[in-house]
């Protein structure tokens, strides 16, 4: 992949020097995003020439495949007019990303250049929450009555000739232009020239309103097998659809989103980012993270005189947390996991937790069983190998416990699951299980020394 | 939703009661998928009966959206000829990833008793790795030579009638049975009777080989916003294609994958697990677990002779740990993810991991100094705050060091990268930061006593 995109640098250096235009073949040949992602790699104080090469539709293309950054960059290269006809070959939604990221005082005044129904239409579209179904939403699909004969239905397509993201898809409404059903173009095709939309269609859709949650919008896609979902109003009145490869990008995300949250990365961090946005996003969860680390040190600090006494107790204390973190990280991860998958019903929550209760249990007697005799070996006290026993299944009942309340927790009180919840769990089982294995060796100490 | 499978059930049920054949205009009501999931959590040894309600390709798409353990238990209700009739009305994919569960004198039963060209298809789908291009794809594609014109191939479609999963995308071969390009659906629908496919037709095609990694194959989909991607023999004869409903189940298992393994879950667990699963999954990485928690303890244990005259140590030990720990995984999910997404090009690895050198040096300043200043305040001792900061330092440096070369080494080995990773990873800050905190100690005891 690498070579390509190196190749097409070169090319575009030569172009550069040349002042030329880019030949058509040269760009039929390439994907836009090979090109966008070119450009990128490139000094910034080329952008102006080397967008200039392009012509308004292909560049639409490109633009809609570059980095937020490289966008905004591109387009303060164009003046109003040129950005609105670039624009003409977009979807809305691509359009609306765009804008969303723009400096305010150029998207205002791009709305104001363009067509009053243009206008209306995406300030609609800017209004959504960009991780909601609105968000992501284009309005380019092709919506007919359901009385429409095949025939009819073919001519009409024919007569748009089509720019739509979807054309596979045609949505049925009805008088009360409510969203009834969807054809799928082979069906039309397939079908007698007489033959009413209405007797083809597919009339359990699965729809979303505008409000909803992408990672729901992402899950509902998944288990359907859906290549584009339609989005409605309280009215049933379609506004929009949203397609597989805005949905992908979703699930990636959403991902991402988790698996960093659960550590405390900012979602937005990427192994590309820049040096000090780096530093600006991870450091102040290392913040969080050090006042949740003295909360142990507090603990660990109330047993001073024992730990003085019996300094072995210091060497097992690793252990003792260690544990616990791993097995709760293991739980909250199939928690994290089975919420965003949407398999955590409410119903099961209890039988959940008993699981996960249970679990540690079986797992802190079978490493309790094997840390307790191990240090009993290693300095041949009986007591402590029981202490540690017992202090790793309280510990690590404890970690399954909390694995599962935390991340539920946090959803319950509307925070994301994943946020930070790994802190949350080893403040938790460190705390708890120093406290607990230093309490039973206080409460012991004149077995142990 | 749940409503809607109690629904469901509640219909199910009274359909075993009356022993009917379940009613057509039930079904089309419903959503495959909703009823897999109602028959699954309907008692097992009503299977039977549950299934017999169903004709042949109602209970195919049922089938195809069931849990793996619900299919075989379905089939084995089945006759072979039955489920030979079954598996008409599915995909290869499909039929392949369900014979791969089965037990194997079922899977060599069934391919004896099937046509022979179709178990020839079949035996050489099982031959691919289940998680490779070849294990995604399934053989239900259009296939045309590329001097078709495009009323011809209107024609060949509408005589086919054609039950493929994807008829929007029209493959074209040329004389050397090469795959030379695709044409959508819609272009051969808009363009005049008597052109040829090939003028047509996009060349520049994306294609993946069989033996092509899962995660390889949704990395391309996912970047070239493919809704389909065909995959080719090293003589670029199409073999077959994988969707983009295969792909965004890649996409969900790959990132389940990464988070799982990065904390030791196996990728099979999910909050549904069965309770024995879980813990024959779970509890082996707790051993591992155990096994370098105790390098840790080992490590402390070198210095108990110091921790016994300076019991704040002790207290200290968990901040430099956890900090480590923490700094370490934020790097780890970072560069975790920027492998999975195909963002960590060799090229870049050395500045990348100077770059997370260089955070952990400034997050370590930021975070000892604040560090240090606390516990001079607290325990009124300087050189206490001089030692834990100097061991904060090198121990972020390193922490961001090994988050990036152990998820790296694992790759270079030829191992997931996410495997364990973070298990290894707080082994080492654990380890190396006790060891240099306490070293620290030891050299300068006369200063903190």
């Amino acid at each position: 992949m690498t070579n390509k995109i190196e190749e097409i640098k070169e090319d575009i250096r030569k172009y550069i020097k040349t002042k030329d235009i880019i030949d058509e073949e040269w760009i039929e040949d390439k994907y836009p995003i090979d090109i966008a992602e070119a450009i990128s790699e490139i000094k910034e104080d080329k952008v102006k020439e080397i967008t200039d090469m392009f012509d308004n539709e292909d560049l639409a293309e490109i633009l809609e495949q570059s980095e937020e950054y490289m966008q905004t960059n591109i387009l303060k290269t164009k003046s109003y007019d040129e950005i609105i006809d670039i624009f003409s070959y977009m979807p809305k939604d691509v359009i609306t990303d765009i804008m969303g990221n723009l400096p305010i005082y150029m998207s205002k005044e791009l709305l104001t250049h363009m067509k009053h129904s243009e206008a209306k239409v995406l300030k609609e579209l800017l209004g959504y929450d960009i991780e909601s179904a609105g968000g992501l939403m284009t309005t380019e699909y092709i919506l007919f009555k359901k009385g429409l004969t095949v025939a009819e239905a073919l001519n009409k397509i024919k007569e748009i000739e089509p720019k739509t993201e979807v054309l596979d898809m045609i949505y049925v409404q009805n008088k009360k232009k409510e969203l009834v059903g969807v054809v799928e173009l082979r069906d039309i095709f397939n079908s007698p020239d007489g033959t009413k939309l209405e007797e083809i269609m597919i009339d359990n859709i699965i729809s979303v309103e505008p409000e909803e949650d992408q990672e729901v919008v992402a899950q509902l896609v998944a288990k359907y097998d859906l290549s584009v979902i339609p989005v409605v109003n309280k009215n049933k009145r379609l506004l929009g659809i949203i397609t597989f490869d805005d949905i992908i990008d979703v699930i990636e995300a959403e991902n991402t989103e988790d698996m960093f949250r659960m550590v405390g990365v900012n979602e937005e961090e990427s192994i590309n980012s820049p040096f000090f946005k780096s530093v600006k996003r991870r450091l102040p969860w290392l913040y969080i993270n050090l006042g949740t680390a003295f909360l142990a040190a507090i603990t660990v600090g109330l047993f001073e005189d024992v730990i003085a006494q019996v300094a072995v107790l210091a060497a097992a204390m690793p252990v003792v947390a260690g544990m616990g973190g791993n097995a709760g990280t293991q739980t909250l991860s199939v928690v994290i996991r089975g919420i965003a998958l949407g398999e955590v019903e409410d119903k099961d929550k209890w039988k959940l937790v008993f699981k996960e209760g249970a679990l540690g249990l079986i797992h802190g007697i079978a490493i309790g069983i094997l840390t307790g005799l191990i240090l009993y070996l290693m300095y041949g006290n009986f007591y402590l190998g029981i202490i540690i026993f017992a202090a790793m299944v309280f510990n690590l009942v404890l970690a399954g416990l909390f694995g599962f309340i935390i991340p539920l927790g946090l959803q319950a009180m509307g925070i994301d699951p994943a946020l930070a919840s790994a802190i949350f769990l080893t403040t938790a089982t460190d705390v708890f299980g120093f406290f607990v294995f230093l309490g039973l060796a206080k409460i012991f100490l004149e077995l142990l020394v």
